[in-house]
């Protein structure tokens, strides 16, 4: 998938919505904890319920990796099902991975081949060899952390540049968007950095970026696509918890589903505002 | 294990050695390849004829993910061998993870709990509260990734700041140093950057040390043990292609227990020479 297949699914969608499937087994409904393929079943209902509104699902594999093997079996089992029943769907292994290049090659075989998502968080700390694997792949993309949503993201990576005067994230942006291209390199910029988005824009104006932070972490969505979009829209927002937790009973896959809906409208509004539809 | 256990280890073993499991399915002998336990049943022997001389293992993940599921098992099902078998043995699980707060709890529990290794490699750019979550775990380590031994090494990791003239890897571990202790934190610098251990040691003069990139990637032993070593020893020296595929036949894993031999002979030498026999 290139970056105009994914603005064509954004206009067909009418959203630029990123569903994130951190789904926490402590967390989902009681009645569903039976099995060991209790994520799994609240994901397809998730998934089920938001799919119409969504142009993307994100996993974290964090959340699946905590459950030991039985968390992998339900990773794969999700992307399968989104595979298999929404081929035009976007999947993204939300892994921050990154290590010295022939092993970044084989972190890029685990998602790209064994787990066939479309696209991989990664992390930059490590430079150009250990992101270069991620770009090899027709059709896949890194999705290269930039500026994060947490409080930590000040220790690092605002750190300015003695000689150019760039702080580490747009250092990194700048070196990094010429390893790949438009069609297979986005950023993550976290929505509670919005007042951010406007100097990104700058350095890179033709990118995708993944916006996570927007709901939970207390990002503002009409900041986020005042200061960040583009021509062919250019963000993807992500909704965890927001969505996934919003009802906690046998319910909960419906009131998902409205919690996507409500989202989807507000982005529909914002692309006419935008004048992309 | 804390950091006196590690350095008992190290004078019972007369070695610094950590044998890194990065087992990849293509390079183990064709006549190990016949099953979905192949990785494990190469390890259990590589981890037989070694455990004489080596006070730790790592395990990459990123070679077992390459597998998919079975490899999880596989990853897993070392572990176990190496907790049953050898009971003393500092097992890390290079993984190289970092997320926000509430995500690296779950990292933690999948790599401490879960996997049941000792210590994880971290990467810190995410900040504080990315890290906080593996230093929360009693006699559980949390191993910071500083300056790496690869070539993308140079992009961001040595950046200076405007304000402290601090290279970027030197403010990770001028921050970081506080955020845990010498019982459960520890630093990657890489063999290749064995120049740099000097300052390093100046920042740092009490944290254990894990140096990858002795051997196949050029680092120099007798280097790193002379600028990086301190009166606990300080040092875990990692070595992975080497040992492990030293030999193609039936003969692997003895000639792997030469490997380890020889370097733990050599380790021996190095402790003698700094007086910590």
């Amino acid at each position: 998938m290139d970056s105009s297949d994914l603005f064509l699914q954004i206009k067909i969608k009418r959203s630029f919505l990123c569903v994130g499937l951190d789904t926490d087994y402590r967390k989902i409904p009681e009645y569903l904890r039976t099995g060991p393929d209790a994520v799994f079943e609240f994901n397809k209902q998730i998934i089920e319920a938001t799919a119409p509104y969504t142009v993307a699902y994100k996993l974290n594999t964090a959340f699946y990796e905590a459950m030991g093997v039985t968390g992998w079996v339900n990773m794969k089992k999700t992307v399968e099902y989104i595979r298999q029943n929404y081929a035009d769907m976007f999947i993204i292994a939300d892994a921050k991975r990154g290590d010295i290049g022939n092993t970044s090659e084989l972190y890029a075989h685990a998602f790209f081949k064994q787990m066939n998502t479309d696209a991989i968080t990664v992390n930059p700390y490590m430079g150009e060899d250990s992101v270069a694997p991620f770009l090899k792949y027709p059709g896949k993309w890194a999705i290269i952390l930039a500026a994060t949503s947490n409080e930590g993201s000040a220790d690092f990576q605002r750190m300015e540049d003695r000689y150019s005067g760039l702080k580490l994230f747009e250092r990194i942006i700048e070196y990094s968007k010429n390893w790949g291209n438009t069609d297979n390199t986005m950023y993550v910029v976290g929505a509670t950095r919005a007042e951010l988005l406007k100097d990104i824009r700058n350095s890179i104006p033709k990118h995708f970026l993944l916006i996570p932070g927007v709901g939970a972490q207390g990002g503002n969505l009409r900041e986020v696509c005042k200061n960040g979009m583009n021509d062919m829209c250019g963000l993807l927002v992500n909704s965890s918890r927001a969505i996934l937790y919003a009802d906690n009973t046998e319910r909960f896959a419906e009131v998902a589903g409205q919690k996507a809906e409500a989202m989807q409208k507000e982005m529909y509004e914002l692309l006419q505002q935008h004048y992309l539809m």
